[in-house]
């Protein structure tokens, strides 16, 4: 089964907490950054992840992701994050994400992440007929 | 040399980056809220920290603060984020701020905060003129 | 019921995830050093917080920390976090925790911190008599 | 240029800062992990990054990074984290990365990172040579 979305943006604004001594981004905050953009996306197909963890004891892991550092983000700047579903199938999700810079259009980090349904076992599982309507 | 002043409120979206496995807000995460808050009270007041850094090579550092954890905050939750200026003199501010969950308007977070303005040797140093009038 | 007990020091490492753009340990990450000593002065008295969790439904919760920041930490150095138990409760604890830096014994951050033992309810409970002992 | 070295090993602790409400380590604080054994494995060569950035002006960035997450980390694991030297350049390295969990020897993530040398202005440039050597 294939689908390929039109992106779904969310924008980020750097903090402090987010940069280190080199003076840009830490790199694994790009990765939190790509996590807000990937909730934000379900909570606007009507997903929220705390009430499936607590009504279906379902939660999505991500399984795999390749990230590129293409240039670094610094302090106050304004980012725009993307998700795009890339491949859907029954227990899992394809996407591929993007982070712009707002002030000047520069990409400076392409992705993909694979994501799967796990139930409370940790096991993966099917995701919800709902969900996969609404995607 | 007194002042007080109405809050500023910042709204923050509770991410998992921002709990831990106890089910809740890791406490920490609660000062990185404050600390978007105050940066963005300085942005409404005009004045952005990375070029205040360039430019003047001035920094503001916390240095010193009190917080009472009244009651937990929880995934997905939308907390407001507040900043009162409390007393204003030549190199510091004190602050006085607080988090309350949107949802049902209970008070988790309580707390001061003393920030001082750094030159780049690390050495307080009055804050610039144009900032003081501001506040 | 009043205990002044020895300090017990753990060393911490700063790395390139501890700092910000400002060249120095960001503010809230000293808290994270200050439970991971706590973390391990609770294990050195035989008690895993996980355990403690899956076992009794017990968490330790921070219900209250001040902290001065002295001095700043900086990318590689080392770090001693003390953790000195100044007062015993029946459900609470209150602590005192300092920040040495390794290289120059320089005091960088002196807290107080009170916890509380909570059961699965998030509610105020006694800590159990083994623990109590312990101490 | 090739070569393949033995594994560098550095041992990890999970505290609740790493974990996330999902009940495990949230997913980008294992490159946190890994950034800080590939921090260890260098300063075990003798090349301390702080010193390198005041000295040279040089720092290493990651510029590409892929992930295999296949099984969650707890709180109170302790994890081996190595560092494999895959790929030598001369302006970048690719290493081999593996979190290991101590109790059952679980494999929990396998990835590759590719870090590349810059300089003051964030551009590609050589390795010292005292570093290739060392290497």
């Amino acid at each position: 089964m294939k689908k390929k979305s039109r992106p779904f943006v969310w924008p980020v604004r750097v903090y402090y907490e987010d940069t280190d001594s080199g003076g840009v981004v830490y790199h694994s905050n790009y990765l939190n950054f790509m996590e807000r953009a990937r909730t934000e996306w379900l909570r606007a197909l009507g997903f929220e992840q705390n009430r499936l963890a607590q009504e279906s004891g379902l939660v999505f892991a991500i399984t795999r992701m390749e990230v590129q550092f293409l240039a670094p983000a610094r302090l106050d700047d304004t980012l725009q994050v993307s998700v795009t579903l890339v491949k859907q199938g029954q227990a899992s999700l394809n996407l591929a994400q993007e982070i712009v810079r707002e002030r000047d259009g520069r990409l400076l980090i392409q992705a993909t992440a694979r994501i799967a349904m796990l139930n409370r076992q940790f096991k993966p599982t099917r995701m919800p007929p709902a969900f996969l309507a609404a995607l």
